[in-house]
């Protein structure tokens, strides 16, 4: 019965996005990649990354920051690499592309790489890293994003939560799906504390001075669009170097070179940018998409075993004294919100 | 003065570690490589990976767990990956023969990823990656290692360190060359604190009940090489999910399946294995070195100059109020210690 209401709901959300989509003047093939994507956030638990993002695409395609329909180009390509021109168009539908082109490559040769550029926001990065999965690859995406997160020592965001996604078979057991951002929290984290009038942790993000806060409508107030931001969210590992926020910040610039600079899209405080009268330009953003088919490597088959028995020795753990896990966060997964 | 003094005291150390590694039967060519990659860990900062561990690769050699000369098999190979078992031989030089073989796929296809299994310790993953640098690639090598490091929530050491490296060419600037831990702090670290008699930050690492500890010495005895090690180093993150110790733990466990699982090395507690009656059996761990030749996306020269300017917008970004840097992690670089 409750699964009988959730496939209903499903259908229903389904159908008021494909309609949206079409009023917005989508077409239908390329409304039904962004849906699929939607709502494959929201039934993996990511809401911040679902259907609730309506009202942000709407918007962007209402001021033409984003394109309804294009024909993305591809730019060049190998046998084993690619890079695409979206051309301002949705980010969904040339992602989408773009791994199963990746996928393709990695069918064929062993390896598959294909970068994007001039795209818009995607969803969520571990849809497209765990297309892979049916043809018994691995897969990885990355994107570089809107600018909320601060450097290690830095006062102001100077890059985006840039997402790392990863997805390897498994056989009885589930995959493994990696999808996390790069930064300790999503920005609709502090949303939610503003909401709730909760003082955030110390350590999820600064304020204009570059120290920790807990007030979260400041954190809002600082990163508003059209200017430029400041404070912002902290890094894994969160502010300066004790608890490793060094690193967290390395691995996000790490997603800035790969998605910004490699395919020449843009990066760092360049993305998302706004004209003299605060009008909001293209965001320019940069994706990149990789598969590795593992039979080039061991039979696949041996690979799941030796997956499976990975994921039993970590479920099968004794388990730290007091340590209660979020049911959704049982096993090996990283992250489940980017 | 201090250049030709510091020149003199490598050329001695040079010359030391080749008559150890004669002494201990290493062919010369392959001594050179060990000595090579360990004084270029000396010369960048990260002393615990440098010569140092001499005693280490002495130990492993006269108790046979590493062997002083092996030939590498090639077990398979496509145009752009390979897989390469070490045979239980010195790690150095067969990630050395690896990375050649990964950078030269890269040069000819465009994308190269070369797996090694049945290996040992290969010093700073960060040497392998760099060797892309001169080709024009960009470069990337983690490996899986003796455990350490506890999953979040568990009470017990179930990954390595599993560090990450990934290098890419710039212009003017440095290259980027992230080399980081996915956890915290690197076990010498802890060994510094107890030596110094010094309490451990909380959030580093955990006791045998799991729970954060400041008593360095109860660490490294939990850790003892023979015996199921109980609690252990925190992921980068650190401990539980607030300041996101899960996405440290999910990027250590992608090490793992792209180190251990893939190549069909070991993984998880199962590497640095010992018999029943506690001696050491050969590690079984393994590595992934990959090349992205950056001229397949975009002319390298542009690569380069965008490099640069991300480096300098990042250099001449507004410091944190209270910010200090260290001199030598100026600039954009991840970590200097594995």
């Amino acid at each position: 019965m409750e699964i009988e209401k959730k496939r209903v709901a499903v259908i229903k959300l389904n159908d008021l996005c494909l309609q949206v989509f079409d009023k917005l003047g989508i077409p239908v093939a390329e409304a039904r990649i962004i849906t699929e994507v939607l709502l494959a956030a929201d039934l993996r638990g990511v809401d911040s990354h679902g259907i609730a993002r309506l009202g942000f695409y709407a918007n962007g395609l209402r001021t033409g920051v984003m394109k309804p329909h294009v024909d993305p180009v591809v730019v060049s390509e190998t046998t084993v690499t690619a890079l695409i021109d979206a051309g301002g168009g949705m980010g969904h539908p040339v992602s989408y592309r773009a791994m199963q082109m990746a996928i393709a490559k990695a069918v064929q040769h062993g390896l598959g790489l294909v970068t994007v550029r001039n795209s818009n926001h995607f969803g969520i990065a571990g849809y497209y890293a765990m297309m892979a999965l049916e043809s018994g690859c691995i897969g990885m995406t990355m994107t570089n994003s809107a600018i909320f997160v601060v450097p290690t020592f830095a006062r102001n965001a100077m890059l985006g939560t840039n997402p790392i996604a990863v997805a390897a078979p498994a056989g009885k057991e589930r995959p493994y799906v990696l999808d996390m951002a790069t930064s300790i929290i999503p920005f609709g984290k502090v949303e939610t504390y503003d909401r709730l009038g909760k003082p955030l942790p110390l350590g999820w993000a600064t304020d204009e001075t570059g120290r920790s806060t807990q007030d979260a409508a400041r954190v809002i107030k600082n990163a508003e669009r059209g200017k430029k931001p400041e404070g912002g969210l902290l890094p894994v590992g969160g502010e300066g170097e004790l608890m490793g926020g060094h690193k967290g910040y390395g691995l996000g610039l790490l997603v800035d070179v790969l998605c910004g600079v490699l395919p020449g899209a843009l990066y760092s405080d360049q993305v998302y940018p706004h004209d003299e009268a605060g009008h909001a330009l293209p965001s320019g953003i940069g994706h990149i998409f990789g598969a590795i088919r593992v039979d080039a490597f061991r039979p696949l088959a041996e690979f799941k075993a030796s997956m499976d028995d990975l994921q039993q020795r970590l479920k099968n753990a004794p388990r730290a004294e007091g340590a209660h896990l979020h049911p959704r966060r049982e096993g090996v997964r990283g992250s489940r919100e980017t």
